[in-house]
């Protein structure tokens, strides 16, 4: 076990915001990137926590990202809006375009958001469940550096493209599905293969185009989607709602005009905010807590989101990589 | 092999046609699944084809399904809009929603319709590629009865829960994802069960509980989730938008209130239809053909849809199942 120091969630968020206005964020951009930061670890989300902040201050340093961006909403029609981040992260995105697309889905039953010029380095049921917050069911993609090669290839073009679902349950935790469409990140097979562990067959294939357990092989070759060639079409999915769908580019175009600084690549972003309110009336949300009920009773079901929901209940100190945390503290003047 | 008759494309659509007249369907509603089971039997997807007519008539013949229903559709706003099925086929309630929500979708940027007391026996493609002609992007899903255990339980509760997606691509066949979410249909498992063949591990559970190759005692237990945990939260959450979403039931409660006639049991449908044109401006279209030939270049990846498409310009007659034309045509008066 590595070495952990306790930090409380309001120190976490301090050493953030000070960490990214060290380097160029405004109080806004660093604000909602910390209180990004900050939901992840006490959800105790680690690979979405401190552990992205060496990335995000390496965008700001070599200029991909800006720290001061104000990004600009302008709707389409009274349900569609197109968000143009100027190269904000997008914490700072949702903060801009989340409330005017709850408002218009409240209004219209369903909005949509196209961002674009985005850089994405977090997780998704952030701003799915900001909506399920209002009422509203969430629906996002991002896609990403082109890591994953479609089921039947042996070259990659996917990004790990991640989807995120948030079904709201009024006062209880809603029920929130965020997952990548590629087998494994490619951060857990760099993992595996450094402390010399295996990783399940079909994770990906060797530089030679084998199918392989050998983490180091998969490193250097290529992930594949998860659950064949569903999961591939699902990959594939992702890459046109984040890619064409919102005017902006698929993973192997984000990946030629990336500068390889280590910090998220520019993307697009879709959003889709629904009101079952709208859609079918007011049984929806009782009929769901008899669903829930039936579905607790079957051993060994898991709701999507409980995990993380359950740990954002201690509201308690949060054990932060020792290692990791110094490399952050380091990052301040 | 079976022995095959060949009948043309008119033929076939006269069949099922006279046959569902025969049993109550009156001429709109005959036509619009025949149109379904013609399109089917054109792209050579013999599952959603002349073999669901056997099951059509049941449904007719019980009176759980009304072969002379007029579906009603209501305008909950400019954008949303719920149609009540009033127990058709789903072809029929499609006749009457999509136009509508063809023409919200290219005013608003997107629209959705609740499609509900519809009974829906035939594969996603139809209704999504309908969209896709009209330069929209379709997404679609409707539950079924509960065969499906979620991961890490053995008792079920998910239908097989199909998922689609259609991409426009104007002048060129759409990307056409239509996928169910059980690692596969019971109907093949019972058809391996019956020739003695083995399925995957991962395909389902005995009635012990425990995964088996054997098709026999999974057809007497349960199926799985495709793909693991994530096949799994995508089922669920297919079970949310085609049933409480739109005003449904979730599969277990279809299957509560079903006859058991062998028919489509009465559920819900969620369609929703969105603008790239409005979404993300002009672009999209030809950077969508880059990718796919970029796509195409890489051996041994597939496009979702594209054998269906590659069957579909086959003009000529296709080889129909001997023992199910005569079935069939036994159905005649």
């Amino acid at each position: 076990m590595a070495p952990t120091t306790d930090l409380s969630l309001e120190d976490i968020h301090a050493l953030v915001l000070a960490v990214l206005q060290a380097h160029g964020a405004d109080a806004a951009n660093a604000a909602a990137v910390a209180e990004t930061v900050t939901r992840a670890e006490r959800d105790r989300a680690l690979s979405h926590g401190l552990f992205r902040v060496p990335g995000y201050v390496k965008a700001l340093k070599s200029g991909k990202v800006k720290g001061d961006a104000r990004p600009e909403l302008n709707a389409t029609t009274p349900a569609v809006m197109r968000c143009d981040a100027r190269n904000a992260f997008a914490p700072m995105a949702h903060k801009t375009c989340l409330p005017a697309l709850i408002e218009a889905a409240q209004t219209f039953g369903l909005a949509g958001v196209s961002i674009q010029r985005c850089h994405h380095f977090a997780a998704l049921w952030p701003e799915i469940e900001t909506l399920s917050e209002a009422g509203l069911v969430g629906i996002t993609c991002v896609s990403y550096l082109p890591w994953v090669a479609p089921h039947g290839g042996r070259a990659p073009i996917f990004g790990t493209n991640p989807f995120g679902f948030a079904w709201p349950r009024p006062g209880q935790d809603p029920i929130v599905i965020d997952m990548a469409t590629a087998s494994m990140a490619m951060g857990e097979v760099q993992i595996a293969a450094r402390e010399g562990h295996a990783v399940p067959l079909g994770t990906g294939l060797s530089p030679e185009g084998e199918l392989t357990t050998d983490a180091a092989e998969i490193a250097k070759g290529v992930l594949l989607p998860f659950g064949g060639h569903k999961g591939s079409a699902l990959a594939l999915m992702i890459e046109l709602l984040a890619g064409p769908m919102v005017g902006e580019a698929f993973s192997y175009e984000s990946k030629e005009r990336d500068n390889g600084d280590g910090g998220p690549a520019q993307g697009g972003q879709f959003i889709l905010a629904m009101s079952p309110d709208v859609f079918s009336g007011t049984e929806w949300a009782a009929q769901t807590e008899r669903f829930v009920d039936r579905y607790g009773d079957i051993d060994g079901a898991r709701l999507p989101g409980a995990k993380r929901h359950a740990a954002r209940r201690d509201p308690g100190p949060r054990s932060v990589n020792t290692p990791l945390l110094e490399e952050i503290r380091a990052l301040l003047p």
